[in-house]
């Protein structure tokens, strides 16, 4: 096991009926800035829900930040932020709005230009408008951690960042919000957070025992919850599981100590920016592809994700590792997101352009191992049309 | 699951060579107290290590905390804090400094005497000095946790508190640190991680799947490598994950959501508090009988035990709930813990006066659905002569 740094003072306030607990849990006297989505909270009663638990608070709102926020609509927020001299900030929807809210957090109380946060690798964050969350839907983790991801329409670049001054306070999970998602985010979500998962599991053995256990616990419940969540939408128990893996699959905990991989995202990141495609479709498209190329270096750690998750433990190794591999694209599948970029309009001549688009961002040393370079990209993505 | 409410804001420092770490840790021109045992933080090298990081600092230090800490020396060290205007503690040891550090850290800035913190439940905890932890023995949690038990040796009581704010600031945990420790202690520590996890997961089941997976990952890891500690002290991968696993066996996490028994701990104490057994000894001694008394109640997770943690899966139920209990003691065995009264000169006669102290302390009605009554406590009592 490798040396580590874990902290997380995120509180997490979890089942039916919490959002009523942020009367108290928002700071009095504070002006409240609540930042929303596309609408749907108030279609499926969050957003009336979070009016009447702050009645006693002054709330101003911002709504449409979008799926992969942008630069662009986050800009808008600081403004108001600065001009109503807002003091806290509440986020109320997915991890976009999540994300976003943390940019803002962060830019607001910068001089300048706040893209410089990710010129400056967040160096340049000394400090953070505090804000807490109202998880809508179960998927990228933001509400437990201190990452975030936005997009720059202008130039089609989507960039991170991570500061310990943007973890939420409090992060509220009703899993009864999550009933009326469509499928498609349900499924989603479903994806993102069992290869977020992956990204931290499935990379080389160091015997870190319980990181490893804590792993195949989540993906297990995954892969028993998720297709529940799509077949019972509105079965409590596997839609409270379901929120709480999403939460923990990137709160830090399963990344203690171990390698981590993170390739299927850089990959990813470039195939949302250039083509659209949802963050959990470019991860299911990705993960497979990169497990088969990537079977060597990984296949320790194959084996026993075959064992532990899919119960493969007879027979060849090789055919074990084809076995469990299979198994995942088909996981994808059950939970609704196609595993390869045809199921998504996109052929052989859609991979040059994210070959570039890595180089351009430096990504040609990806991985564990940096073993991800442009050459093992390309046999990737080639074999995942 | 059921709704919860999770926070844990301690920062881990987890490896070898983190205690250099302090030097930065412990604020800059506080006034330190150092606190500790008996002395073997000398022998392993702790205590230099822990000077050398704080040259920079102001440290006084008070030893002699002895196991199961008593409110008589702690109250000692109170009146040096106060005297000395200490504004900082720094707890170097297991998990008995550490609990007496929090009651020294919240007794300290309360008027009147500190032992009301047991009869008012820690409700007049407002606040308490900040403090921070080195742990050199895996077993209790309390490095990452809020509670504390503390013992008045003048009336014999062993009493526990919990207030949020108690938390350690930081834990810095060097596995190597570990070691040298005796092997009744490692064996110790094995068997009371082992029973705070069981506490919170050998109970009723509420389709909680995330925290049934971390619980069954944590029995696994100490399963494999507890009985590793004894046979090979200096595999830095085996104390490593012993001394993660115990501090998530109580730091919060498993717990959250689920029913919660905690039974065998209160009979324990008895035990410790009237004949002096260590606090694993007593757990070793009343776990495997309670499960064998409790088991209608605790039927269906039983199976489930029997099933993930001992791979007992053929079979009729009753055959393989005996078989996991079985194994359950012959594991305690074979970290050297014996599981009978008889093992450490207790009989049947001593039996009534455990009752008598479990009355008098209105413990009548424990386990998860209130069921463990005196009839069913001395059943277990009995049963484990």
């Amino acid at each position: 096991m490798h040396n580590f740094d874990f902290h997380n003072p995120v509180r997490v306030l979890f089942g039916q009926g919490q959002i009523a607990t942020l009367s108290t849990l928002v700071p009095e006297g504070a002006r409240v800035l609540m930042l929303y989505g596309g609408g749907s909270i108030r279609a499926n009663g969050v957003y009336d829900e979070v009016k009447t638990a702050l009645a006693g608070h002054t709330v101003l709102e911002f709504g449409g930040i979008e799926p992969n926020p942008t630069y662009e609509t986050l800009m808008r927020a600081i403004e108001l932020v600065r001009a109503e001299r807002v003091d806290f900030l509440l986020a109320v929807g997915g991890g976009s709005v999540i994300d976003g809210t943390k940019f803002i957090a962060a830019g607001a109380l910068l001089d300048g230009d706040p893209w410089s946060i990710f010129e400056q690798r967040a160096a340049n964050i000394h400090a953070a408008l505090p804000f807490g969350a109202v998880l809508t839907l179960p998927a990228t983790g933001s509400e437990m951690n201190s990452a975030a991801v936005v997009t720059r329409k202008a130039t089609l670049e989507k960039r991170a960042f991570a500061s310990r001054h943007v973890f939420p306070r409090f992060a509220v999970l009703d899993p009864t919000k999550t009933y009326s998602l469509p499928a498609r985010q349900v499924g989603n979500g479903v994806v993102d957070a069992f290869v977020h998962v992956m990204e931290q599991y499935l990379t080389t053995p160091v015997d870190a025992k319980v990181q490893d256990r804590f792993a195949e616990g989540l993906l297990l419940t995954l892969v028993e919850d998720g297709p529940k969540a799509l077949s019972e939408p509105e079965n409590y128990d596997v839609r409270a599981n379901l929120m709480w893996t999403a939460t923990l699959a990137l709160n830090g905990l399963i990344g203690v100590g171990v390698p981590q991989d993170w390739a299927t995202h850089m990959i990813g990141h470039e195939l949302t920016a250039l083509y659209g495609l949802d963050h959990a479709q470019t991860l299911a498209v990705v993960l497979p592809a990169m497990l088969r190329v990537r079977r060597e270096a990984k296949r320790a750690k194959l084996l026993q994700y075959a064992a532990r998750v899919w119960n493969l433990t007879d027979g060849d190794e090789d055919a074990r590792i084809d076995a469990a591999i299979e198994r995942t694209e088909a996981f994808f599948e059950s939970v609704g997101v196609p595993t390869r970029l045809s199921g998504y309009g996109l052929g052989k001549e859609n991979v040059e352009p994210v070959l570039a688009a890595l180089e351009a961002h430096r990504l040609t040393k990806l991985g564990e191992d940096r073993g991800v370079t442009l050459e093992v990209s390309r046999k990737v993505l080639e074999l995942a049309v």
